[in-house]
């Protein structure tokens, strides 16, 4: 196990809370943010995780605790990327280098289970005004004394996401003293997308005028002539005046809140003075501070995008290890997909692809290189993606969509009511299906295949192999029975530079007989075949004899298949990478149930509870979804037969 | 079976489609939109729907149509409630007057199945700037000629939700034609909610301005002194203006979408010109139109709010057969709930109240009579609802969230992410769970047991009465089990007046055995008891013994009765009004399979399908969901034991 770095710098190695922070002065902010940096650089060149985001809130984050008297003040961090600085000074700093994003170690991510300063869940993106503004106005209808701050910090990729408009609107709408911070680094994961960007971008151009505008506020101030009460009024005259002056309309004052910026939000002690002048200001505020992804480490501000999670890497070279030749010839699922794509899209015109910020993610870039203007990614906007993708099906595309299965989610309804009732040929390309592993609890795809079918209509199915996401892929792009999910789960493949196959479709409902066998059955969907297959290996080698099918589609389940294992009268064991509760396993004893048999059915998935952070190994093994827990159940089930 | 009116006007009666509209002079349009206002009239007074949005929107929808050349133009609806003048126009005429909201009758929302007018799903808001943008650029992307225009028309309500947002946000930001309709009728269902609807009542005030830029447009256009290609520079020009003469500030501008308006949505023939005027303009724009709810009729005018779906009325007097006193005392679910809500926030002061646009529909309006400040109507934003309700959790609030079954959906990811993970206090108080009636597929509660059953620590209740709703809400206030779900129906209790008790908890996970049998366990879950218990009365005539549990909750499932009802071994029929795909149902199957019972199971529930709209009696007999279906059920099932 890694010890904690034995170069730790003075000013950090003494802050164990906020409150040491506090007892600093503002001319040594700079020295605790360089040894932040110095940290989070010798740190996760070993441990992997999320690293521009966090270098650039550094300033920030240290302003925040500076200024606000944090826990009893509220900040929610909007997406966790960019919070390990925060993790760092609120008595975490020693766990983070031990245990990062690892089992039984700290969560990636704020995590109110672990820490009173982390007071929301922050692994899906746009959530922390509406969270923040529930905080604000509990703390008013309980009529807490003093005043407790509440601060949503969000960044200009989340704040075009729906739920964000939603907070802001009824932020602006109900008295509350909300200070919503917008971290703008110009860059979410992939490149920013939409309208509201290219709108915070003109903004910056106004800081001449706000500037001025502010320092007319502070001077009024400081000669006393200013108070609270009369603060509006001059805000309302520089409102106008701004009108006069620049044309740039400003989204948020038009929304009723109080804007503020654009600031450097890289000078500590500018961050620090200006949210000492706001902080008692009433009424809901928008600070927007410019930062800069990576800020502090010139390979990362070179490329944000590639440090955004780059893996290890050698802090004095910035050579990332990801960068080496692949030690053999497997493929990522994503990218299996990815290629898939343009070839399907070079074959028929009406192909187009949709994505939620996630081109890279996904690998939807692959297809985005060589054709820019069928390919759109409409930033972090998930019901937006699917509902559009709605509209492009209804006039003749055939869309897939490809979004994680944890931020799918954000979409059920969209599935149903613009997709599903419809009958519209979309083809959902579910990534990161079933656990991925260090990000955790917010990102395990382990709810897809139940969800989803309760919807009509939806086809449902996942590749054991990449050879079979293509075929998938390519029976989606050809059938016309309507829209079609396929999920696939994070990581590399199992073929060794043997990925392509000649594209033929699949019969849509029909599973594979693997092998069969006289003591059970096993029924399984997707690449957890592998580890189901391993199982029944073990088990022959101890005599037994396994019969094993790939069901390929969790609805509908393969009529067939159903009635051969049936027929056989032998113990059932399902085995998916999902939740049980609900999930294909389900469906086959729903399906046996309707069918007037009673077998003996055990379901092998994920358990009815949150998965913590882990790798996937250890999270398989948590779950009893490794081979060696199939191989369990199986045993387990037999021997209750003999 | 009505016939169609025979007072039948002589415009509207000719009309078969649209091409009609379009063969009449702009002079004849106000006589054509009288004639579909005394239609409307005499046909919802008779066969009930939704009045005064329809009514608001008459002069539009004519001019639409006259303007466009429908349906190879696309209109998108947003929530289809103004949407039967469209359909009158577009062959449905005496389909409508025949059978609108029917069993095998037309819809009451925009249904593509029904007719290539009806471009897209409407019954859950803000839907339509998604799709429509998928349309406009479908169309691009195919290179059709001539230019297929796509036209979304949405409400001042409507808008308000983050879907709006996002699609606005990316119609921005593609390159694309479409035309973006506001119908500001300044009232949602219940009044508009969102600092958005202030801003949009601000715009109204620079009408002056705009009507001199439209002016100054229109001018030179006819001078033959602009084209195009030169427009641009000049609106340019204008919008420089605009800033230096007001300051009211344009959201829609600020996302760079051309705003036109606010004009007079019920002057048909402005509409028309003012369409003519930017129908062949190039990128998005949007057009904002002032309307009237209930235009044209003097009660709906007067009170918007209680004519959105009036009921049958006298179209003389404008009296509604709802405002005759109860026949009996029997009081809807809704309001048991609105009367408990408020009943236990007397009680406990952290307990508040979170809605999105339905105060009055889920009869939280109750309470906020009483308690205006703790009960937060958020608007369309069904989302920001529960990650708001999860901040106020997180603060030491007990929220009750009360939204209907289907609109609920949109909140899946939002009450995994921001409720249950981190295990906080909120009650989902769902309401319209179940089939619905006449609003149809988009507005069934079916899905919501089988989705809600994927979330982790999300206790899900149902009660059988008026008197079990109360138990299980003063349950959920004094919980400490974390997040609760009680589902209850659309309509009336069963209870004479009597529906009131005192507020004693139950057990969470507790059901109860009705009574006993010896032949089928019939296990049901929440008003559906009454059904089952009439189905079972009338086999116990037949000389059949037939046990009854109500499970009271789907999850987690009563063990205990669960083990007395394996250990019977009779055949187990479940009943539930829900998908019976991943329902209460399925859970027991799960459970026997579980624990490794092999019973018959034989699940009764809403089918895999869509299921479309009729009355709640007719519909339950297509489900088999009432009495005899479940009689019929329960009979088969003990005859293939016989």
């Amino acid at each position: 196990m890694p010890t904690a770095p034995n170069n730790m710098p003075n000013l950090l190695s003494a802050i164990e809370s906020p409150a040491d922070v506090r007892r600093l002065s503002v001319d040594q902010l700079p020295a605790l943010c360089a040894d932040i940096r110095a940290f989070l650089i010798e740190s996760l060149s070993r441990n992997p995780g999320h690293f521009a985001s966090g270098m650039g809130a550094v300033e920030l984050t240290v302003a925040l605790h500076y200024v606000f008297n944090t826990p009893y003040d509220r900040i929610v961090w909007d997406v966790g990327h960019q919070a390990y600085p925060h993790k760092l000074l609120t008595g975490r700093r020693d766990a983070f280098a031990r245990g990062n994003r690892r089992l039984d170690g700290i969560s990636g991510f704020p995590t109110p289970a672990e820490s009173e300063y982390d007071t929301f869940s922050a692994g899906h993106a746009s959530n922390s005004i509406s969270a923040a503004l529930g905080m604000a106005l509990a703390s008013s209808l309980k009529g807490e004394s003093p005043r407790r701050n509440v601060v949503a910090v969000i960044g200009d990729a989340s704040i075009s996401g729906g739920l964000a408009f939603e907070g802001l609107n009824n932020a602006a709408n109900t008295p509350n003293n909300l200070l919503i911070i917008l971290n703008d680094n110009d860059m979410s994961i992939d490149a920013n997308v939409g309208s509201l960007n290219s709108h915070l971008a003109r903004l910056t151009t106004s800081q001449g005028y706000n500037n001025f505008r502010y320092k007319a506020y502070r001077t009024l101030r400081d000669l006393n002539i200013v108070n609270e009460r009369r603060k509006g009024a001059i805000m309302r005259f520089n409102n106008s005046l701004k009108s006069l002056i620049h044309r740039s309309q400003n989204i948020f004052e038009g929304l009723n809140i109080r804007y503020f910026g654009p600031f450097d939000g890289n000078d500590v002690a500018s961050v620090v003075r200006v949210l000492s002048d706001i902080k008692d200001m009433d009424g809901p505020r928008i600070l927007h501070l410019h930062t800069v992804k990576g800020k502090g480490y010139a390979p990362a501000e070179a490329n944000p995008a590639a440090w955004h999670a780059p893996g290890r890497f050698d802090p004095a070279t910035g050579r990332r290890e990801e960068e080496a030749p692949a030690t053999d010839g497997r493929m990522k699922y994503q990218d299996v997909f990815g290629h898939t794509l343009l070839e399907l899209a070079r074959q028929d015109s009406s192909i187009v692809a949709v994505t939620a910020a996630m081109a890279s993610g996904t690998s939807v870039s692959i297809m985005q290189r060589e054709m820019p203007h069928r390919v759109f990614d409409v930033g972090i906007s998930e019901g937006h993606a699917v509902t559009f993708a709605g509209g492009l099906a209804k006039d003749g595309m055939r869309p897939f969509v490809a979004i994680y299965s944890s931020f799918l989610q954000r979409a059920y309804d969209h599935i149903i009511h613009d997709v599903a009732l419809p009958g519209l040929p979309v083809t959902f390309c579910i990534d990161r299906a079933g656990i991925v592993g260090e990000d955790g609890p917010t990102h395990h795809g382990a709810f897809d295949v139940a969800y989803l079918r309760t919807v009509p209509g939806l086809t449902i199915a996942a590749p054991r192999d990449e050879h079979w996401l293509r075929r998938l892929m390519h029976t989606a792009a050809t059938s016309s029975e309507g829209p079609m999910a396929i999920r696939y789960p994070r990581g590399k493949g199992r073929m060794d530079g043997g990925w392509d196959c000649p594209l033929q479709p699949v019969s849509i409902g029909r599973g594979e007989r693997l092998r069969d066998g006289s003591e059970a059955s096993v029924l399984t969907l997707g690449t957890i075949a592998a580890e189901a297959a391993a199982a029944i290996d073990s088990l022959e080698q101890k005599g037994h004899s396994i019969a094993h099918y790939d069901m390929v589609f969790a609805k509908p389940l393969d009529d067939e298949i159903m009635h051969e294992v049936a027929a056989k009268g032998l113990p059932v064991i399902t085995v998916e990478d999902g939740i049980a509760n609900g999930g294909m396993g389900s469906a086959v004893a729903e399906w046996l149930a309707d069918h007037g048999y009673s077998l003996p059915v055990r379901r092998v998935g994920l358990p009815d509870a949150f998965i913590p952070q882990g790798t996937p190994a250890q999270l398989a093994a948590l779950c009893g979804t490794d081979a060696a827990g199939i191989e369990r159940a199986i045993a387990e089930t037999i021997n209750r037969q003999h």
